[in-house]
């Protein structure tokens, strides 16, 4: 479907609760084992998300808009959690993470973004030419990619669990695609 | 890690909330649409997750505890949430599940398995021998697989719309493992 700004909207506002509600108080088994050497946990990604808030989706949005193509954005630390998760617990960065998403959304919203804004375009430093719409659309995508991710992350701390069930589970055959 | 009835609990427990909390009152545009012929959307697998409260997970673990392998399971029809669906929305589903979940974890508790109770082997009509121990770790597997799959059918329908970041996408480049 073509990308909106309500149907982007309507997703980005639920992705704080649904991770709240699947991962808040879980046993460390699950959240804090990832899938071996180089990969992230569950508590990992959300500081991901977190670091996203901060530096990707609405800096960029504001960049497009204020410069267009002629200043590309900063390259995304993809590890940068690691500092930033540091002494934190995933209670804590849960709460985070709602408080930045709404903080966002509402910036998002006091752009009072036009059909002519949607259509404007930046540079991305490795992808080249990307529209504001663009930004946006994978801006909601990036919450679904990393849903999908925790949810491979948990279900490998079963792998040996389920038995010959292994065969019938889907996200055990998922080979990783947004692993590093 | 080993499956244990409590870390197991804490899964199942959390997955209604979580997949409330993502799909209730999102447009139909996300929780309508499927990833093609023959594939579900978001609202067919939360119906395919309610005939699994209703027949598989403690239906089987009855089996298992009465009869061992004298007698296999039935097997699952994974087509059945088209003729129970029907007519319902998604709201109605998300209240369903959440209640068959919530009743079926009442029924689990008053089972009071010892770890011996989980060794016990039952018959699985395709995959054989199987351990009630194996069949609960893949109650919470499943759930796990499911949302999976939610989360790249709703990422599906931006596939377009993310322009050039598509590469960057792990959640678009599954390839759909679960898929019938």
């Amino acid at each position: 479907m073509e990308h909106t700004l309500p149907h982007t909207i309507s997703l980005l506002s639920r992705t704080p609760a649904a991770l709240d509600a699947l991962l808040r108080d879980l046993p460390e088994a699950w959240t804090l084992r990832n899938e071996g050497e180089n990969s992230w946990s569950a508590f990992d990604v959300v500081g991901h998300l977190i670091h996203g808030e901060r530096t990707d989706w609405i800096p960029r949005a504001r960049i497009i808009l204020q410069f267009g193509e002629t200043k590309a954005f900063e390259a995304f630390d993809r590890w940068a959690q690691e500092r930033e998760s540091q002494g934190k617990s995933l209670g804590q960065l849960l709460d985070e993470f709602a408080r930045l998403r709404s903080e966002n959304l509402g910036e998002l919203h006091a752009l009072n973004l036009r059909q002519a804004d949607l259509e404007r375009r930046g540079r991305h430093p490795a992808l080249g030419p990307v529209t504001l719409s663009q930004l946006l659309a994978t801006w909601a995508t990036h919450d679904l990619t990393h849903i999908h991710q925790i949810s491979r992350i948990m279900a490998h701390q079963y792998r040996e669990a389920v038995g010959p069930w292994n065969a019938y589970l889907g996200v055990l055959q998922c080979a990783g695609h947004s692993a590093p």
